[in-house]
């Protein structure tokens, strides 16, 4: 099949289109602002299904008021360094930035600082928050819960969601970021590897027979995927749910689900400060050994690379600054007629 | 193979024979009580291999002095709601112990509360603590690192720890505990499989060809075992390992390594309050009503129950409260000759 032309854009025009296509569709300036250049920068870091290809999307769940574009975060509950934030169906993204810098700042106060928020929207990339709180110096730890999109073990149909972790901390100037689902592939990935005729590196899901396979029209036909680590990663989804509905007093996966749209999402943001720990002025030291070591060892004949995880991401990073955005001419004739 | 011979211990005598012991071997009475019970527990809750199969090597640790038994952990630093606290190589569990009962004095009075250790010895069951916690009305995670034992995805050899990692909240009187290493199959559980001539459910590592392979014996071979969700668990094992280490300024998986002797290791333990959330009455209500959703999949044809983390062992401990713990005749005679 063959690949659909491609355009380079660069970040600065990306982010220029996204913000007047927002201000269009009822975003303040400074909001627009703050969600543009989330997707730009998710875009720039080579995660362009939460960037560029997710954004016409996005700004159908605008006009359509799932995402209420002009609705601020709000402060429902806590005490001392938990707080509990309603996102009130704004922005996903902006309410994650929100949160963020006010689990930064109880970090400030407090040594570690933990927000909730409840009835917010898809935050795109979760690995945005980790990047921006570590590069500020701090450890930091998000996740998300999502519609039911993945069988628990044992299960044929899907109960869970993907729910996706993040663990970060700095390391020199940027960060080591962990921004990970708990399947194995997003449907996103394994209709990417199908349009591709490309069969899954390890097996993603179930065929029909209620046999693990490789091949991804076969999950895409079940929808049964895989948790990572099969039941270890059934139970982690079902914690992170519990732990995200609980602590946020917001929707659990069962109850997203139940609404069809994928909205009014709970999430929890964990600040961690590492400037007024007794050791904090060798960190840095301790974390290149660590990385040191780990890049260390001997390479095994698969061709993957030992990197760490965000250390792809840096080099896309720097790929894409000097040469452009690489996007699908469609998806971006497409955004142009947003504006 | 015959299987050895088993006898029923019930819970009392159990504990009472570790506690002499643990006395006998330069415990207090205190420390001996809590460190006995800790290995009581585990083995009513069916983790034998961290129960009482493993007392006779933990004892052997503090003959060795690894493992100091009279040494107590002591605040070394932090801020707030944050602390580090040093080890002093003193019995993993007990220091264990310590540091939850900080964490959730902690979270009573800043919401939330985070203990870094360093320098502590193997936890044994890291749900011992989740279960603790959870039980008194905590949300609580920790996570330990360990000796290398598990390689990085595109690696041959082990330059990670298998990390265990635990999630937990209440649930009624009792809890929900995912306490998940993050390598597929322990070492210990592949000997078993390959004593017993089973083959692995699903691949547990390499064999020397490279090729994954759900046949122990290669894997035990090979020593290339799996994380789960291959690249997935590798970068969880990496930042579970950086956030010990820097949090605790204790040792990394790497340093750990190079002693041999898997002694000296850091670990995490966060507290959550949920007394003072605004929906601290409705909380028991969400749990409960999400596991029933969880519940009620559709079961496939693996004949694997649909259980949430923690479900078994209450059907374990209830069993083994009843009719007594089975132990291996050979074990019980060993740990018999320790009194």
């Amino acid at each position: 099949m063959p690949q659909p032309a491609e355009i380079r854009i660069f970040y600065a025009e990306m982010e220029s289109v996204f913000h007047k296509i927002l201000v269009k569709h009822s975003f303040s300036e400074a909001k627009a602002a703050v969600c543009s250049r989330i997707f730009a920068d998710n875009s720039l870091d080579g995660v362009y299904t939460h960037g560029v290809n997710r954004f016409p999307k996005f700004v159908q769940m605008v006009s359509e008021n799932y995402v209420v574009g002009r609705n601020e975060p709000s402060k429902i509950g806590g005490f001392g360094a938990l707080e509990q934030w309603n996102g009130n169906l704004g922005p996903g993204p902006n309410n994650a930035i929100v949160c963020t810098a006010r689990a930064m700042e109880l970090a400030d106060a407090n040594g570690i600082g933990c927000v909730a928020l409840c009835n917010t929207n898809h935050w795109m990339r979760g690995g945005t928050y980790g990047w921006k709180a570590a590069k500020k110096g701090y450890a930091f730890i998000c996740w998300t819960n999502t519609i039911a999109n993945m069988p628990g073990w044992g299960a044929k149909d899907s109960h869970l969601g993907n729910n996706p972790l993040i663990l970060a901390i700095p390391k020199d100037d940027e960060a080591i970021v962990l921004d990970m689902a708990v399947s194995q592939f997003s449907y996103g990935a394994m209709e990417k590897f199908a349009m591709q005729g490309k069969t899954l590196p390890v097996p993603g899901g179930y065929d029909e027979k209620g046999q693990m396979t490789t091949d991804p029209t076969k999950v895409l036909k079940t929808q049964r995927s895989l948790p990572i680590g099969y039941w270890k990663g059934s139970g982690l989804s079902l914690l992170l749910d519990i732990l995200a509905a609980v602590l946020s007093s917001g929707r659990a996966t069962y109850e997203i689900t139940e609404q069809k749209v994928e909205s009014a999402v709970s999430q929890v943001f964990i600040a961690i400060s590492l400037s007024n720990l007794h050791n904090s002025s060798a960190i840095n030291t301790v974390i290149n050994n660590i990385v040191r070591d780990y890049h260390s060892a001997s390479p095994d004949d698969s061709n993957n690379a030992i990197l760490y995880p965000g250390e792809r991401v840096l080099q896309t990073r720097n790929k894409n600054s000097v040469e452009g955005i690489p996007v699908n001419m469609e998806v971006w004739s497409e955004i142009l007629k947003l504006m």
